[in-house]
């Protein structure tokens, strides 16, 4: 490892789940790919996770751990089990060893240990049963690191990405009209166009803003959001210099012509964003969390309880997820 | 035209839009295919609009009328503008003569003259500002055919196309929880099926139905829709035989190991299943208002007023429209 390599942090998450096969799967693929074109040079991954586990999983689905432990780009950091996992069943007595690495790998992104962390995906219920509330990754980040506001992003791979993120997440539907707010939806655009520019590399990111209702409202004729709530809050922000353009129909926004010059989408909510991100993303998106003072990136699927162990979940994600975190990292360094 | 042919009225809608000339596109598109593979074989097309306008139209775009009219296979019935058109340039003097248009194709599919109706699109505010009300081309079908509930879906073209329909359309977001009953969604997922048998010829249509909250409500925590109003409308369907399936989380129902099991996907509202469907269909989506006792098809895209005389808009969608209404009345012809 020498001066400039990076240090990145991956949490194998729920031991029950795919996470563990995922990140041994994932880095093999990664690591094995020619040496004169490295996927990921310079960077060494630090796996937090029961280390007899993951020898276990990787042995189940066919992965050699010794040759990526043997590069020098992998080291695994032992965490032990509450209580030895079976694949597919939740045991709460995991539950502190889940939290546990990702206090870790947070700890360790903010002293500067990890230039990002990459989160396999964890089941609440475990958490939760464990005796810790705890409502999920997103917020745990935002409540370790002191960040008031983050905004969730998902993302596709390649040049040109689709991005989207969402201005209210985890909300009943009914309440999200409540939940918008001109100054909430103005520190939601501040963040992506800050983001944007610190981890993404992007010089001036457009922002596509989605109405909240039908046809963006029709003027008022299905709604007044866009008029009393998202058109002032876009005012502001391009008062300051943020290129956000709408509020735009949300059916007919999705399209090449809109979406080529655009670097993200701002949707309105869960509903309206994910469900064209993930059809586009094939299975290879990622979660991406703006806002914190840290890099964190995440697969966009769950725990796949039913195909823990056998070697059939796709790390498409995580591999895109892992590939974010270090193009994230560099920009952050670069631009730091 | 022989005994066994289709009779399809075509609505050119809007003057100043795109609607005519897109019309003349469609129909020399589709009538210029090998004629050892015709694409309508057996079809005669009459075309609902003023005759001047049709030949200007065309004439601007580089259509010859002559071949299709002396083909048998179109017919033009004139009906006269209140005052010649501007490509563009909307004029409320015009409003009634779209509603004459949309009039006589409703009472000819009525009364048999016609086996299905293809509308181009139309422009609301040109039939209000000749001081009718009117809200739109699904609503008013419905009130001319006497239909007390129609469903509006939106489908790709193909062999398996993507389709999804729609429990609530053109309401403010804040008001589609409210507007969520049981019944309804037992009479929505009622005329789906019939129609998905009766016009699309699917023997035993798999409906696969949303939720209305993020995630599908995650068992009450995000919302209790899914379980108080979706989830006995599904059983009360199920328990008449209808295969509806659900209700799914609709940001990771839209994947191809779920969809190819599927006939029709029904959303809870306008936002959660277009964006994906208009997506999906790269501009040959369609429009078709089912629980009407006429097929009617449209396309899923507006008058394109600054494109109108152009030649530059896409006749995809007409095309695929057209394609839709022609398979539809045959089904429903040999269902009958």
């Amino acid at each position: 490892m020498n001066a400039h390599s990076l240090q990145i942090a991956i949490t194998t998450g729920e031991p029950a789940g795919v996470g563990p096969e995922l990140t041994v799967q994932a880095l093999a693929h990664g690591l094995g790919e020619p040496a004169a074109q490295p996927r990921w040079p310079g960077v060494h991954f630090v796996v937090l996770g029961d280390r007899g586990l993951l020898e276990e999983r990787a042995a189940r689905v066919g992965i050699d751990l010794q040759p990526l432990l043997a590069s020098g780009a992998v080291g695994i950091e032992h965490h032990p089990l509450g209580r030895p996992a079976q694949a597919g069943t939740l045991d709460p007595a995991n539950g502190r060893y889940v939290l546990d690495l990702l206090d870790t790998a947070i700890d360790g992104a903010l002293d500067g240990r990890f230039a990002a962390l990459v989160t396999a995906p964890l089941q609440k219920s475990t958490i939760n049963d464990a005796g810790v509330p705890f409502t999920g990754h997103t917020e745990y980040l935002a409540e370790r690191t002191g960040t008031p506001r983050v905004v969730m992003m998902l993302a596709g791979s390649g040049e040109h990405p689709l991005r989207v993120a969402l201005a209210t997440t985890h909300l009943p539907l009914k309440d999200v009209s409540a939940a918008l707010t001109i100054d909430g939806l103005v520190e939601t655009l501040t963040i992506i166009d800050r983001d944007l520019r610190a981890s993404f590399g992007r010089e001036a990111p457009a922002i596509l803003v989605t109405g909240l209702n039908p046809h963006a409202g029709e003027n008022g004729y299905l709604g007044r959001e866009e008029i009393d709530v998202i058109s002032p809050a876009l005012e502001r922000v391009r008062a300051a210099g943020i290129d956000a353009r709408g509020p735009y129909p949300a059916d007919t926004l999705f399209q090449p012509r809109y979406l080529r010059d655009a670097d993200c989408v701002l949707a309105m909510f869960h509903d309206q964003g994910l469900p064209v991100l993930k059809y586009a993303t094939f299975g290879e998106g990622i979660n991406v969390t703006l806002g914190l003072p840290i890099v964190r990136t995440s697969v966009d699927h769950g725990t796949a309880l039913d195909l823990a162990g056998t070697g059939r979940a796709d790390c498409g994600s995580l591999i895109a997820a892992i590939d974010a975190a270090v193009s994230m990292a560099r920009h952050r360094s670069h631009c730091a």
